[in-house]
């Protein structure tokens, strides 16, 4: 039983990334990592539409044969790894990012006549063009049906499901009219690794469901028909080629199909487990458990935390998603996030400052040396939109405070204390949403490799910040779903929480609020929240902005 | 009469020119510019005080010799000119500059105890330090003399006269107490090279003491010793070691000098005109005359129109100053301007992209193919404060609209839009104070250099840009006042319009607007005009800035 081994695939927003871990105890054995050769880092753009991001999705199976098989590779050089011990596996993906598939499950962008059609790829999480559609999704179901949003933080984002999909059948009438079915990337890969030639019969992961699509088992699964006619009868038809029950990443999609168990190396007949979205896998990796929220931060944030289900479900304005089961079986998975957090760094760096990413690091080694408030600048995080706690796609970044003596260092700080102030404006929502919230573990990339951001998030919410000790925490929550799907009997677990506690921990050393910098980011913060409400469109009684700039210099000169 | 030539001497913010010009025509016949040699670019700055901006007084006669020898070199070369036929010379300068000068006139930077000390050399008018004395300087005025700020844009700026002395006289109290008088560098070049040896004597530029240090004939000079004494007996003090009457550049500050005769290799006993201010110089190079306003267009802007005197002083809130006399006499200049222009362009070109002078031509290249509004960005150009129309030097710039994909030079646009929304803040004030303008023509190096700026300027103000035919405005400014201190009799002029009139001209070729970026810019004006109204602290009601960025991007999308 000791030598029970899992692997997660992680299927990020560049690349995909392969996990072999010890299941006794989340070690990892080894890991590879491949970059989707399509477009530009692996997203398909398009110069005159700078919103749009679609993916490849050949670019997922030629990255997962290379990085699993170099995973493998590097693993059996390790002490007790063998092939035929690998027990299951898991897969996590980006989402909302649906693909349109035919009948045979087979994406339509491999068919000859879509091969050069952007809407016959993957519709990738950041995509998005379809503001429009997510606009009017909201508005209709603002006055229909109110309990879709209240568990959405209030609107359908663009980069959701129903939002691409209604966008496609309005720009691309003949993608939309020549799929069958469309499925997430978090669920076609699991059922391509199994086999499952029809899209009708493949499992859909109750995460990208529920997070993404409005799926929820106390109102039926999926937007009802009458709700979809409303906006378009066509998303009323294509509800039927969808799913009525989406499941929990502790059920299998399917088994290892013998094609892709020849293909991979591994024993035909592992199981495969159901998908889950990349954060919510990194959460999972991360150690997430009641009390607990895990920030997984990289081109993004994504924040999660836990309450039991059972009760009412609590309505949190602001946070994104209020879905049950979604991350461990048997608690409610209440989800916020920023849109754009290593994203911003690194349009500032590498687009506007035209820098090597070696910048990132100067940078950061000169704006560590400033005060907090020091550069009398102040920034809004929302070059991608807002999506905690405003829930607004079309907001955009703001910088004032700017002088003639303003430095790039001083910027980039700024731009790190902007998403810090986020940070702190979700960690308040959450918990006035009675959010039990005692520790704040932080996973993903930039976890590891900014300490200046970590550092100032830690000052500017006034608590610990604790670092999850496995550096891929997404694949490991991938294989964390498939320890529990192989259960006991084969070396996993028999639940998630059992699994994520024996699987998972955090470094020894913490980040430490600074009780000076934490004081004066107090002060900061209250100017910064003016600014995000007045911007917003959340301020009461249309709070005058006359005398910010001048409170921001009192501040720098104090 | 036909070969007379006059010269003029002019002392930027980081070099002095030499102009020869034909008092015929205006004629360039040479010119030569010289960069002071100490500080960066001329600039004495310390590190721990970013607002601060002096010189070394030492400087402009390094220069000056330099220039105009070069000058006089090549005019040598050109058929007819002699150096006996120049028959006086003017000078112009930044202000406020004030230097602290001893009993003989000499600066007391010249004597050992104080040649390192900063606050005893020429305080630049760019030099922001003394804020805190400009703030109580206007304080104090609003309640004892609001007369002073009536015609001054409602507020004492930092950059003036004043507001330094004051500053030095609390910050180095040793510079404040050791000096006999302080002296603007417009007149002090003047009086050194009449061989003046004594402050009191020194003819005072009413332009420099009319704008910068609340001189006015109508109120009896100076601000009076009583409000002075309100604001600190030693400033009482002092008024008394100035001057009592401040004379128009129609005036002699007095004869050349031997010894500076010698040194520069012209006729001893040429008329020196009384000094003048660098951009009201350039307003008259530049052909001001009623109806006119002109735009000097450089590091900063100044802007200057003409009033006829005679009838009351009108009150134009966000006019930086009216004032008799100061440029062409017997006509009110109302004045009015951006406190950087130019120098916006450098941080973000030079400081912040790190980029070559070359890149601005590149970025500019670029921009230029972007239509109005598509960025969808807006800029305050507040990086050095406002001068007008809201007078308040603590307000810092600011960008909203931000996103992944903007460009560099999507933001140098923004940052040129900002420049042009200003100027339109001002022209639309000075109209509404009733300075008739019926024409605009534009001089100073970026009037020169960047057309995209012109361009963007008259699609904004929508009216057509006149660019001065002189390269050297202010210098040319400067050989005008020469011309008329000399007189009609030595082959200049009897009066400032008449010389304007012969020796002014404008390139044949204007900017004109563009009807639909114009209409294009009418909306983005209006979005502007709320950000700008909002934190300029002028939006009436508390004005709501919650549907700005959405109203911005439906700006972009359309």
């Amino acid at each position: 039983m000791n030598h029970a081994f899992a692997i997660g695939l992680d299927f990020g927003t560049n690349s995909a990334r392969a996990l072999v871990a010890d299941c006794a105890n989340g070690r990892e054995i080894a890991t590879a990592t491949c970059p989707y050769p399509s477009g530009s880092e692996g997203i398909l753009t398009e110069r005159s539409e700078p919103l749009l991001a679609r993916q490849n999705p050949g670019d997922y199976f030629f990255a997962l044969q290379k990085c699993l098989k170099t995973a493998l590779t590097k693993a059996a050089k390790v002490r007790g790894f063998r092939r035929d011990h690998v027990i299951a596996m898991g897969v996590d993906a980006t989402a909302s990012t649906p693909l349109p598939v035919d009948g045979k499950n087979r994406p339509l962008a491999s068919d000859r006549r879509f091969s050069k059609n952007l809407a016959a790829q993957a519709w990738l999480w950041k995509d998005h063009t379809a503001s429009a559609e997510a606009a009017e999704f909201t508005a209709l179901a603002a006055s229909m049906r109110p309990q879709y949003l209240a568990r959405a933080g209030g609107a359908c984002s663009p980069e959701w499901f129903w939002a691409k999909v209604w966008r496609c059948r309005r720009v691309a009438p003949e993608v939309f009219q020549a799929a069958a079915s469309w499925i997430e990337i978090s669920d076609w890969i699991p059922a391509v690794l199994s086999g499952v030639e029809d899209p009708a019969l493949a499992a859909r992961n109750i995460c990208a469901a529920g997070h993404k699509a409005f799926y929820a088992a106390d109102w039926g699964g999926l937007p009802d028909e009458e709700f979809l006619r409303g906006l378009d009868p066509l998303l009323a038809q294509l509800r039927a080629g969808l799913y009525a029950k989406a499941v929990p990443a502790s059920e299998c999609a399917g088994r290892l199909s013998k094609e892709w168990a020849r293909k991979l190396g591994l024993s035909a007949g592992i199981p495969v487990a159901a998908g889950i979205i990349d954060a919510h896998a990194g959460a999972l990796g991360a150690g997430i458990r009641p009390g607990t929220l895990v920030k997984i931060l990289g081109t993004s944030s994504c924040d999660l935390a836990l309450l039991p289900a059972g009760g009412p479900v609590p309505a949190i304005p602001g946070a994104c998603g209020i879905v049950a089961d979604s991350v461990v079986p048997g608690h409610l998975t209440v989800e916020a996030g920023q849109p754009a957090v290593g994203d911003i760094f690194k349009w500032y760096v590498e687009e506007l400052l035209e820098g090597a990413p070696a910048l990132h690091a100067e940078l950061s080694r000169v704006a560590a040396q400033l005060a907090p408030g020091r550069s009398g600048l102040l920034a809004l995080d929302w070059h991608h939109g807002n999506r905690s706690i405003l829930a607004d796609s079309r907001l955009s970044g703001l910088f004032v405070g700017l002088g003639l003596h303003t430095t790039r260092a001083e910027m980039y700080r700024a731009l790190i204390e902007a998403s810090a102030y986020g940070a702190r404006a979700i960690l308040e929502r959450l918990r006035a949403g009675g959010v039990p919230i005692a520790r704040v573990i932080c996973g993903g990339g930039i976890a590891l490799k900014n300490p200046l951001l970590l550092q100032t998030y830690a000052d500017v919410l006034g608590c610990a910040l604790e670092i999850a000790a496995c550096t891929e925490t997404c694949a490991l929550g991938a294989a964390i779903n498939a320890a529990v799907v192989a259960g006991p009997e084969a070396g996993g677990y028999d639940s998630h929480e059992s699994a994520v506690a024996a699987m998972t921990s955090v470094r020894k050393e913490k980040y430490q609020p600074d009780a000076g910098r934490a004081r004066r980011y107090n002060e900061a913060y209250a100017l910064w929240r003016e600014l995000h409400d007045a911007f917003g469109g959340v301020a009461s009684g249309g709070k005058n902005l006359g005398d910010l700039m001048k409170r921001l210099l009192a501040l720098k000169e104090r």
